[in-house]
């Protein structure tokens, strides 16, 4: 059943982005974690460091697809799987098209911010038909460290 | 007249950007450039470097914001301008979004691929409110240069 396979995969790379979006939960980040695969394997795996870098665009998905085109040593990546956790906003769905990933896997619906889902109308309609998307692998996990790390933010800040 | 002292300063900015922009132009890059200036000082000045870096992140704007973040020990670009020879991409307008930079000028307009102008609509305007854009500053050698970039391209692979 070469279907339940590939979603067992999904689920597996997806618990991988997990792992990274609790280091950045650890670290005061906002939890979002991203792996990229290529050949099956993870080449990239990455979290957020807007903080520590004080870089708006450090973003869980930016840097896994620059470690991803340094290990690939090209900038298209051809053939790779990205999974990252949160819906992309506006800048990494940008970088994503521009990446070439062929496949985009991610966890929760980013309801706040509006993101790659925006971009799904007739504009960007041809760039899409290009690439596969799936929303919703490990949704409940991936959306409830958002919600733990807002509710810490809010109690820190006294509001 | 504060306008016109205005003008010369995006005018004189632009230029700067124009320079980066030449310089990625030598170096086989897409031709473009950007400067962030804060409190009237270049802080940050960047172009095109997909190809050296092999990272599709590395747009002008890209590393442009942040090297300004690191100069300001902030990824909040409170206060600062960003010029830019081209209408941003959907990355670069989603990190300039982020950045939080108040005012953006650019130069010529990107016919080719929907960017900047295509999130002007309803589901933006509350973001967009916040910050200023001025386009078509210098729109001319800014569009020239890519052209005589993409008929380089084209001469090269023989089309």
């Amino acid at each position: 059943m070469p279907l339940k396979k590939d979603a067992d995969k999904d689920v597996y790379f997806m618990s991988e982005a997990l792992k990274e979006a609790d280091a950045a939960f650890e670290e005061d980040e906002t939890p979002v974690g991203a792996c990229i695969i290529h050949e099956g394997k993870i080449i990239a795996k990455a979290h957020n460091q807007v903080e520590l870098l004080k870089d708006p665009t450090a973003h869980a998905e930016m840097i896994a697809i620059t470690q991803a085109a340094a290990h690939l040593k090209n900038w298209r990546l051809e053939g790779c799987t990205l999974y990252v956790t949160k819906e992309p906003c506006l800048m990494c769905s940008g970088a994503i098209f521009m990446s070439r990933v062929p496949r985009l896997v991610f966890g929760a619906m980013d309801e706040a911010a509006k993101g790659l889902r925006d971009l799904i109308h007739p504009g960007y309609e041809s760039s899409l038909r290009e690439m596969e998307i799936m929303g919703g692998v490990l949704a409940d996990p991936c959306q409830k460290i958002l919600k733990e790390f807002f509710k810490k933010v809010r109690g820190k800040s006294g509001n």
